[in-house]
């Protein structure tokens, strides 16, 4: 392979791009104009064929697999494919970008290739997921597993919705007139996102490469006191279920702030009886901390449950500390970022190094591949909301690094 | 009149005061074991009936007033009554003893009095009040408040349930087959009512005459920060409103501990949108507030107030504050208190001085005529609970002082 400098160059859009994110806005955009766009309705159906059309308008030929996630691919070629992509499901309310963003970039991969007459070595696919938000069956980035082997059939027969359908049944049932085929297997994986944080815009940058998706453990914590009379209840008799709660609550943030490199957050906080005239006997908290290292959460996690100790004793309290969802960091491929980084300062892009605090497809994918994980600004760090916003020239900036690093990909790759 | 010591003996039959508590608790009993009586609703018909037997039993006339209030009286007696008594409601999965006691106890001195051939010089009516809890129209103590002539038919007609209706119509509409008749007029009234709390019980009191009804002060405190995706959003970029709400909870409960003689509650509170992986952009509590002195109070809701301005301001959070109940300290007839202390310590009972720090009827009552209100002890403090208990001789005692102070106020009052 030769040096960059002398393939022919080719250029992504940005009037293509913006129009086609505008276009794919109206499946599932709502009337107070945010989109609501999940697996199988009929808003991700017509986000699929909006999108097959310009598929195959990039040569590409378009079929739905087993998990209902969509693809276009170069036919006739061996070999596992190069592939881009993310996810065409939004959160309710969801913005413009988020998915969305890197779907339409990767199929605008194909098309400038195209149009430049440049054909890669590898055969290519754009994909564009059917559920990752976790909206429908609970379970966040989920179809995605099926490109990696983790969604057999006998899975996808215990997943289900809340109306007790399964992701297999809700897969066969949906009238998405695309052909069914077996996904193909993947050589390697690039995703654009939006950041969905302040951090890029905080320090002016435009690509950024993510070197490492944080971990998350969840823990759902609940205090028993003694629910008793507001009024004939002495200060010195309660048990205030609550009261031990918002101690917890100043302690998740606080042992954040300290560790550094950390979020923690509660979310949720339920509070039974739940009457103005009644001392609390329960509250209930989820706990959610991230970190990138695992170590660093794991000491969180045994931090947080001191505290929710000590919180408990403070108000003579019972407490139960129940950890539910563990999902370690996912260091992602240095040499990707490092192509990425690369490609960035060709084409004269303030870029640096970012963690996703976040989850993100590209982490399912990056434990059997190379995988790479391009962010571009968030404006205000908005996202899961119709104020979701990434100016044109980001988004255009953003796409041409995933097709200079598809192109770099390619030539590195076996 | 002559010293008590020359009157004809009365005595309640403890025997009798138990088995009819008992009785009545089987109208709305549910299937746990707790009591679930409403105004207006078959169980609340099913008291009336049995309560108004016991009435007849005890040579009382029996009707029911305007405002559904259950009046058992001596007939053919010019001039207003004396009255005693308390409500027949009770909140959901409630008790035994809370209302029933008071009634029952009214009804036992009907018939104690008439087991020993004494006749007093004022006439007597025995109450079984349609509604205390609120828990139907939303309004505490709401319709002893007929007696006093505070729900005129206007003021019934706005009062209306979850479902729309109004306190005039559930009245008009209610199937209870008992004669509709003017409340009379009353000269004093006393009612047997539990402490709800623990104070009686750590102190050995067997009775308490209270001096004093706590004043209420309800306040809504809404913090509004900015919802953000809990990982993607720095700890320093948080506009986290639980945070805020979290510090109040804790102000409240150490500004109560702090005044002495005062309780401070956050019974309710509520974060949106309350998902795990969203930073809360909303938290809502509900502050309560109870003191016998109306200074305190105010100090206390300011201090409130200035506590809400300082969580905000520490979280980067909006606030607004919302005051919606005030219900100034109510301060009983101390002629009264010093005849029912009398009262049990001729009967050898232990008896002290009390605030009270729930509501009841004789709050309602207070202002307008000399009203008494006496305790016995809740087991543990507990009430508004299956759990609820006072022990037989307890009831027997509160019900003997009521009666001897009955008798004293019927010498004493013109």
């Amino acid at each position: 392979m030769g040096p960059s400098g002398v393939t022919a160059e080719a250029l992504v859009r940005p009037d293509r791009l913006s129009a086609r994110l505008q276009a794919l806005a109206m499946a599932g955009r709502e009337s107070g104009g945010g989109i609501s766009r999940f697996a199988f309705t009929p808003a991700h159906t017509e986000a699929c064929l909006l999108v097959a059309g310009w598929m195959e308008e990039a040569g590409l030929t378009v079929w739905i697999d087993a998990a209902g996630n969509l693809i276009g691919a170069t036919e006739g070629e061996d070999g596992p494919v190069l592939a881009a992509g993310s996810h065409l499901d939004t959160v309710p309310q969801g913005g413009l970008y988020d998915g969305a963003l890197g779907v339409v970039a990767a199929v605008e991969c194909a098309q400038a290739l195209r149009d430049a007459g440049v054909r890669l070595r590898h055969p290519f696919a754009a994909l564009g997921f059917a559920d990752e938000e976790g909206y429908t069956f609970g379970i966040g980035c989920l179809t995605s597993r099926h490109l990696v082997g983790e969604l057999p059939p006998a899975r996808m027969a215990e997943i289900h919705d809340r109306d007790g359908r399964t992701l297999l049944q809700r897969v066969d049932a949906w009238r998405c007139p695309l052909p069914r085929r077996p996904a193909p297997r993947l050589a390697a994986f690039l995703e654009l996102h939006v950041e969905q944080g302040p951090v890029m815009e905080r320090g002016g940058l435009e690509v950024a490469a993510v070197t490492l998706i944080v971990g998350i453990s969840r823990t759902t914590v609940t205090f028993v006191g003694e629910a008793n009379h507001a009024g004939t209840t002495p200060m010195d008799a309660r048990h205030d279920a609550l009261a031990a709660g918002a101690r917890l609550v100043l302690a998740v943030r606080e042992l954040a702030v300290t560790a550094g490199d950390a979020v923690g957050t509660v979310g949720q906080l339920e509070v039974r009886p739940g009457a103005t005239n009644v001392v609390p006997g329960v509250a209930q908290l989820r706990v959610e901390l991230r970190s990138g290292s695992e170590e660093q959460l794991r000491r969180l996690r045994a931090a947080v449950e001191e505290a929710a100790q000590r919180s408990a004793a403070a108000e003579g309290v019972r407490v139960s500390v129940a950890p539910w969802h563990q999902v370690p960091p996912v260091r992602l491929d240095e040499r990707v970022v490092a192509l990425i980084l690369e490609e960035a300062g060709r084409r004269g892009l303030r870029a640096a190094r970012l963690h996703s605090w976040a989850g993100h497809d590209a982490k399912v994918l990056a434990p059997r591949l190379p995988v790479g994980l391009l962010f571009v600004p968030s404006r205000g760090g908005v996202s899961h909301s119709p104020e979701e916003f990434t100016a044109p020239g980001q988004v255009a900036g953003g796409a041409q690094v995933l097709l200079d690093t598809l192109r770099r990909l390619d030539r590195v790759l076996d």
